[in-house]
């Protein structure tokens, strides 16, 4: 990313504090001060006002903050919020915004208790989320090669899908090969689940062995350059029964209707019910406990959520998962998940890899 | 961990309760549920009443909550604070605490908005972060164990610290091996420093290939059972110069000068004392720029601080870090961390590694 585009989207920010009725917005979430200056460090805050940003941090930082950004730096011993109370406070700046989900209630309440009596604080939600939502072509790029290292990654450990192998071993072999071919880190804890374990929509993975007769789900994502993938695909060791083909095609429908109507202009509960509607049709839906899919960008989960009430209008450029699932607690889970970019026509699948169940 | 220590520790975080004039507490911190009931899930919330506690979580983690805590489960669509105000509204409690460093605002409203009147919110600090300070002997035998995995990973890939390997191929190494030694995954992003970068104190690795005549920094640590470790060692490439060997004896110093001091009964702010101290004898205290260390446990930062005004006494039982630096800008960073259990007369260095300076 190129300092003119995090000033660009500076600039972009702070023309959005007058519709929110503020003059200045004190971002406390981590993804949102590196979206604004490209600092990557783990404390940070941006002080957003009209006409200019500040980025607060500590001595830690210092070096650091002062390669990755051209914003102004404050390097502080002390907590930052309250660095930038001060600030606010010799500018007499009054009606200050702060990130209602991002702001602990103790910094809330410190903030509060260091700004001068006519000073105002306005909860502000969204602000630079929304901005986030719709990636740059630069942005896109960097989800592309995420997605593709996620998937690489994945080929190259698939051949480990042998009869012994456990979990824990199939894990690390995911997150070494997307780490050596160039990501930071997963984009979450990686999924490997075996069985009716797979059951557990958020299994961590054991040390439980491989036998024959079982499913095998993978989910797993990489940041690289600071942007995730998402990817879920199944494997089964030995022949699968008819009932857990009859299951997989009900999530495979379910997911390629849900992609079949992702297009700019169209509701994110739209999306969602075409899931439902599809699981609906094999009388799974209940069996299918979680939303179809979540934005993501700099963090693995981002606006618009992909569910039942959700009425954003989804908008080129947005990246979504689209991950439908079912979940039966003596046979297993089956999710099949893609990463996608949503376009004025429809959507753009970024990950190349097969949905075929893989059968070993 | 047993059924019965969680038990335990629900059971005395109930009785702490009433000094903080609290008929409940709404617990948020993944941490602080975990700890009391087992479970390990992204989304979990703990009603902490006087006389026992509820777990509430969502639909993706019911059967895993089921099968990894003995205490009652609760599992809700929507808000879990949400929920858990409905049945503090229902039983009519009137005096609820809350996590004020783990709560966000937006939350702290929500709840807020659905108890009734007659309700008070009461903020909370650290009740159960203060019974997680001191370890139990099953804890401590984790984060030992944790502290060798870590330690395996890092004299497995010494040998691979040759010239033109990047920060990054001995981060995905470092952090393979951890895992294929039992590891979930990093207790945070390894650091892997090569020459100058060494000076930023939390440098993500590069694709920097490493040449003659460089520092290597790596700082590591793993989770393993849920349990942290961390430790930072030094290489260099080539024949450090004479300034460089001050400089590492110095850290090496003021780093034994540190554990020299811990024991129970003396303040966190002693022990960062006599790092600093030593470190003036070479005029090194201003490159010193951050704590000497930290508590570690559930979470890589915990309680206490060891660092300047943490007025903290040690206890017996205590699992800490034990970690000076200093960092110049031209030349690099040195720093050298142990993980070690205070005593009642002194510590156990949990951490086996050499602390000379590796010379390759």
């Amino acid at each position: 990313m190129t300092h003119s585009e995090h000033a660009q989207r500076r600039c972009l920010a702070s023309e959005h504090l007058a519709e929110r009725k503020a003059d200045a917005l004190v971002i406390t979430s981590l993804a949102n001060v590196r979206y604004l200056t490209g600092f990557t460090g783990s404390n940070g805050l941006v002080l957003l006002l009209r006409d200019r940003a500040l980025l607060f941090t500590d001595p830690r930082y210092g070096l650091q903050a002062a390669g990755e950004t051209d914003c102004k730096v404050h390097v502080e011993r002390g907590p930052l919020n309250l660095a930038a109370a001060a600030l606010l406070r010799r500018k007499a700046i009054r009606r200050i915004g702060y990130e209602k989900g991002n702001l602990s209630h103790n910094s809330y309440l410190a903030l509060d208790d260091r700004l001068p009596v006519s000073a105002r604080l306005i909860p502000v939600e969204g602000l630079v989320e929304n901005l986030r939502m719709v990636k740059s072509p630069a942005e896109m790029a960097l989800i592309r090669r995420s997605v593709l290292t996620n998937s690489e990654a994945f080929s190259q450990t698939i051949p480990l899908v042998r009869p012994g192998v456990t979990e824990l071993d199939l894990a690390a072999e995911l997150e070494f090969r997307m780490r050596r071919l160039g990501a930071e880190k997963p984009s979450f804890e990686s999924i490997v689940a075996f069985g009716p374990r797979s059951a557990l929509p958020h299994a961590s993975p054991t040390a439980n062995r491989l036998t024959a007769g079982s499913l095998v789900l993978i989910d797993m994502g990489a940041f690289q350059d600071g942007y995730a993938s998402d990817m879920t695909r199944m494997a089964y060791l030995g022949r699968p029964s008819a009932r857990i083909r009859r299951l997989y095609r009900a999530v495979l429908e379910a997911q390629l209707a849900a992609l079949a109507v992702v297009r700019e202009g169209v509701t994110a509960e739209t999306v969602d019910r075409a899931a439902r509607r599809a699981l609906a049709r094999y009388d799974l839906e209940r069996a299918f406990v979680h939303s179809t899919g979540h934005g993501l960008g700099l963090e693995i989960h981002e606006m618009p959520k992909l569910g039942r009430k959700d009425k954003t209008r989804l908008q080129a450029g947005m990246a979504v998962t689209i991950e439908p699932g079912v979940y039966l607690q003596e046979l297993g889970g089956i999710r099949i998940e893609d990463t996608v970019a949503v376009t004025r026509d429809g959507c753009e699948i970024l990950t190349p890899t097969s949905k075929e169940l893989v059968v070993i």
